[in-house]
């Protein structure tokens, strides 16, 4: 998580701007494009406009996915184009299957694709966990893995906090046993949202040396108080993912989308001085 | 479900099988081609080869995911050749992430790429999986899903049964509520694997009526015995995967790699007759 953390500080900055590119909320002058050529001049306005203050971009697979193999050439483009402004890219793929499957993922998404950091879901296990870490130790230095622990969105507690102990605490305990440190921190870190503080609170009990990806900033109702919870013992510790605040600010502005983008992530980076 | 059941119905089999292209694992005479196109003509050779035996085939997305954007050409055009031989394909993608994410992934798989069935996985709870299930809807007359449940990995049982009650019911319980029916089985069905027999039997006294999708048939380890406790009460339900003993049977036989297909497609379908 080392590249990671070395961002985060040069930029003085936990901000992770995420690219979930939705053509429907691309600027006027985009949408004459057809969709992946538009998907390309977006991200790439995002990406250049955004880099001074962010630590990281997180690449949300699923937009690209959608628009077929030439979407996956744009991601792999957006991949490269971060690693060239020196900017980690995470890749959300939230992928997981059994040992070899989950290694051929790591493989697609650490190796071929490039990425820093991937995040993996645990549903299946430590042996859909380790193939991803392992690529990563290989592929990745500097990077590692964001294993969903407390996810943001409005149903995760039926099954993340349901029954006895929490599913996400089995999960945490599962991620404590198979990081390993390489730095700062271990390079198996969670994804922990700003949404529901007690949860958040008792995972950095049971992680307290874990690095945490927070999403749910801005759009999906967390907030920088939501955040403090999450802190450990040093007030770090924890990275927080904007996507779409960041990605269609022009929306609530009378700037163009680049300037949008750009005075939204100074903003968040300065609501976010917590480390 | 519905195009899954008659297939099964007109092949008189309940063998799914499985593309898990692996390389290291193509016969010699493949070995010189490049990746991407290796594996384009040794899944095309195993298509046309055990199309007579099985009621519908799954691809696992990951081994097309790692030959980049390249893989997901080959991906698409092996659901459409999959479709021309009238075989329902299963995109196995074991992909789940919050509502708007899950809809585009859904859109991927079950639009662009056009498969029938999608797996998904449930960490996230109810509002990952309704996209899905929204989309095949729309998109896939005749198809559906099926949500992970009780994975035939070793640490499986760590996170699906560790819990009280075991995560694996609070999954059935969901998968119970989500179904609408569209024929013999609702649209939301489920993967069991066949390793586990007493776990088995459980999903099935939870969800009585559902399409079980079966793993580990085979290289796995799981055999015909350990299926029967997942038939439904008229002795049906089951739909059973192979994918290494079929794609790879050559190793253990005299015959080239087609041909040892077509016979361990022909003894499963024949050891699986269980509706």
């Amino acid at each position: 998580m080392q590249a990671l953390v070395e961002a985060a500080r040069r930029k003085n900055s936990v901000l992770v701007a995420g690219l979930d590119p939705i053509p429907s909320g691309f600027p006027e002058e985009l949408r004459t494009l057809p969709e992946a050529e538009a998907t390309l001049v977006f991200c790439q306005g995002i990406l250049e406009a955004v880099e001074p203050y962010v630590a990281a971009i997180k690449l949300q697979a699923a937009y690209f996915e959608r628009l077929g193999p030439v979407g996956m050439e744009i991601y792999a483009g957006l991949i490269e184009a971060s690693s060239n402004l020196g900017l980690p890219a995470i890749a959300d793929v939230k992928r997981g299957d059994i040992g070899p499957v989950a290694a051929a993922y790591a493989e697609a998404h650490l190796g071929v694709y490039g990425a820093t950091c991937v995040t993996v879901n645990p549903y299946m296990g430590e042996d859909t966990i380790l193939p991803f870490l392992e690529e990563a130790r290989r592929q990745a230095p500097g990077g590692g893995i964001f294993v969903l622990l407390a996810t943001s969105n409005p149903s995760a507690s039926e099954v993340q906090e349901s029954t006895e102990p929490p599913l996400f605490e089995v999960i945490a305990r599962m991620i404590s046993g198979l990081g390993r440190s390489s730095g700062d921190y271990p390079d198996a870190g969670a994804v922990v949202g700003a949404t529901r503080p007690e949860v958040g609170g008792r995972a950095r009990e049971l992680l307290p040396e874990t690095l945490f990806l927070s999403p749910g900033y801005g759009a999906q109702g967390g907030d920088a108080s939501g955040i403090r919870p999450l802190l450990d013992r040093n007030g770090g510790g924890v990275l927080v993912n904007s996507s779409r605040s960041i990605l269609y600010a022009y929306e609530r502005s009378a700037s163009n989308y680049k300037d949008a983008a750009r005075e939204a992530a100074s903003k968040a980076r300065d609501e976010l001085r917590l480390w």
